[in-house]
């Protein structure tokens, strides 16, 4: 009997170890911040790495590598993408592990000699984590940017992405030429670590991602009265940060009234004024962060968050306003590629779960484009943007077989025969 | 028919606006903090005004400035104060009105010949709002310091009390020279404004003061578990803030059940790690600052916000820990002191209003020492430290008229004909 083809693990594994090396600190994780000195680093080896496997590599003019296999201008491409770059102090996984595989798949369907009717290509987007404002990248390919948005993008010591860029010989209006076609893209991949903790709670190997959730995220002032804490009555105080904490406390009711089991609400950021222990704080300002996956369960829960706050303040005499610093729409997946999906690691015998992505990706950008899936492999304890963020190493070549074969049922001539037919080389891990 | 006795009321507002220029700033209020520049010029003033009105000057080891009528070691004197110094961008009025009555007490007494058994003090106390940590002068007097406090003291840039002193000249362990012996003083009383908004709410002119808070002020942390704010489900999260909400929610029970009408409790800064609004709080930092006049009330009061904080930590996953940061024993005001104080109230016909003091003052400090009183005046919106805090100039009057009838009922020597008996020189305002 023949052995269904799978990826190289071994290789993935010392590309995944040597790629973790890069940006390396001694103990506060990994920078490869985009643009920084351990990004260049990590993508002149993912470059040589491309080359040693003898695929073609391109970049484009908003500085995304593509590593390409039987490219063609001709055929629309199956794309998998993710990003090198890492948040300050980031781990070895989140976005290095989605352009590894997908590098190992290219490499696995050549080494196979599979007949491709679509072009492979495994992409590394530039800066997703957010130097520059994030999944600058993909908006490229999605044609998302603007003269404006990239004059305007400086990081917080406020550097442009225009100087970044050039210190690379790069000129960053070029980004506007990356724009790719929407049927020169057949379909999007991504591989990512989930960064929650659901899969490994539920000690799940596989998430099949059906939508990225969308979120508002709001800047929330409370006025009251700044008073002395020991002379002002209790009930002559207009306390701000009593209205807050009353909010707080409701916050489950409104998403168990008006969001769904994937709403998320979360109050991360809090600032009293003027912030002395013997001061009654007469403004409290705190972010809210709301996040789901369906655009009018986010609509109806932005209402009833208003409406909640409002009616807080009016009946404790505070001045309430609040401005939106973001408002992302939530993307749904393809129906048919998460079926696809979901179909094979059914035939993998891979056990997993339906489950939206509460964070942000590429692959949020590239719905856009085209059809798009993704693939979630478990986080340990959930953690992720830390240098403890981790996966086992099994759950790792689960999922990168499951994108291999997900891609060649895309992108095979004969799929079927892609997948079942390979001679055993050697013993796999 | 006589006239009773009354303080020159012009010559007393002239001295107030007359220091209320010293320090003042072009819009932060007045800056007058111990051992600034606005501070020597503001005790150079006094002393002059002092040496004007033909008193005693007198400064002792821990620079406080008194101003001495009828003055000798053999008798016990009565003794009022206040302080001079301010916080940064302070009012005109916080100790300043307490230290300008006692002089025109004085100067009303010496002008009207007045007899009398006790010596009479006027005290500028030093450091009473704490660029050194607060009470200096008055602790100074009770006999509280040690060479260790004097030593250690320094203000928020690292200056040390020592240094400070030593730029104006003096040596600060002289400070352990001003102790004086319980027995040299007769009583204490000390008018200031209220700092809050009892009396202006009630349109009531005098507080009489019967006993000064106590207060435990804590550092409380509530640890849980960092988390992406998308990718972590409502029900996996052990969310620092929602912990500390509850609690927020919990102390008008608290201080219900186990307070007194007295009883204050306010959350006045709060920090959440990491901080971000993608972020659900690791850790929550905040401070508990709890006032009562009774110091069982106050244990109790512990004792019911340590158990509501450990409970609710124990069913949320939090870790719990606290900082005692400080712990003033509530001062209750001699009873006697107390009824004079009415009772010369009522016999000059002012509105008046028994009521605890919330903040602390030289008084708490003072009634270690000898049997203390005190006399609020209101503050127009309950608003100190700050530029906009001010009393009506009729309340001032009435506060200092008051201030003169209670202090000859101690210190003449035949108070009734001292208060009765005096001819009207000239028309009042």
């Amino acid at each position: 009997m023949n052995h269904p083809i799978r990826v190289n693990f071994e290789r993935l594994r010392e590309d995944v170890l040597a790629l973790s090396r890069i940006g390396q600190t001694p103990d506060q994780g990994i920078h490869r911040m985009a643009f920084s000195e351990g990004d260049l680093e990590g993508r002149r080896w993912f470059r040589s790495r491309i080359e040693a496997a003898g695929l073609e590599v391109y970049e484009d003019g908003a500085a995304n590598l593509h590593a390409r296999l039987d490219w063609d201008d001709k055929r629309p491409s199956v794309m998998m993408g993710s990003h090198l770059d890492t948040v300050p102090g980031g781990g070895p996984l989140d976005g290095a592990l989605g352009v590894l595989v997908g590098l190992e798949v290219l490499r696995t369907v050549k080494e196979a000699g599979v007949a491709l009717k679509h072009p492979l290509e495994a992409v590394d987007f530039t800066d997703e984590e957010g130097r520059f404002g994030g999944l600058f990248g993909s908006q490229a390919i999605a044609g998302q940017l603007t003269p404006a948005v990239i004059h305007n993008a400086r990081d917080l010591d406020g550097v442009t992405l225009t100087e970044a860029m050039a210190s690379w010989g790069l000129d960053a209006n070029a980004a506007l030429f990356a724009r790719r076609a929407p049927d020169s893209i057949h379909a999007y991949l991504e591989l990512h670590i989930e960064q929650g903790p659901v899969l490994d709670r539920n000690q799940v190997s596989i998430g099949v991602v059906d939508a990225i959730t969308g979120l508002f995220k709001w800047d929330v002032r409370l006025m009251g009265q700044t008073n002395h804490a020991g002379t002002t009555p209790m009930d002559m105080r207009v306390d701000s940060f009593q209205g807050l904490a009353e909010f707080a406390g409701e916050i489950n009711r409104i998403l168990e009234e008006h969001g769904s089991p994937h709403s998320r609400a979360t109050i991360g950021r809090v600032e009293l004024k003027p912030g002395a222990a013997n001061t009654v704080p007469g403004q409290t300002s705190f972010s809210l962060d709301v996040r789901d996956t369906d655009a009018e369960t986010l609509r109806n829960l932005a209402d009833a968050f208003r409406r909640t706050l409002s009616a807080l303040a009016r009946r404790r005499d505070l001045m309430f306003e609040f401005d939106v610093l973001s408002e992302i729409p939530p993307m749904r997946c393809d129906p048919g590629l998460v079926q696809l999906v979901t179909d094979t690691a059914e035939r993998l015998e891979l056990k997993h779960l339906r489950m939206p992505s509460g964070a942000a990706h590429d692959a949020q950008i590239m719905g856009s484009v085209t059809r798009t899936g993704m693939i979630f492999v478990p986080s340990l304890e959930g953690k992720s943007h830390s240098a403890s963020e981790w996966t086992a190493w099994e759950d790792i070549e689960r999922g990168a077989n499951l994108a291999l074969h997900t891609v060649l049922q895309l992108a095979a001539a004969d799929a079927g025969a892609a997948i079942r037919e390979q001679k055993p080389k050697r013993k796999q891990a």
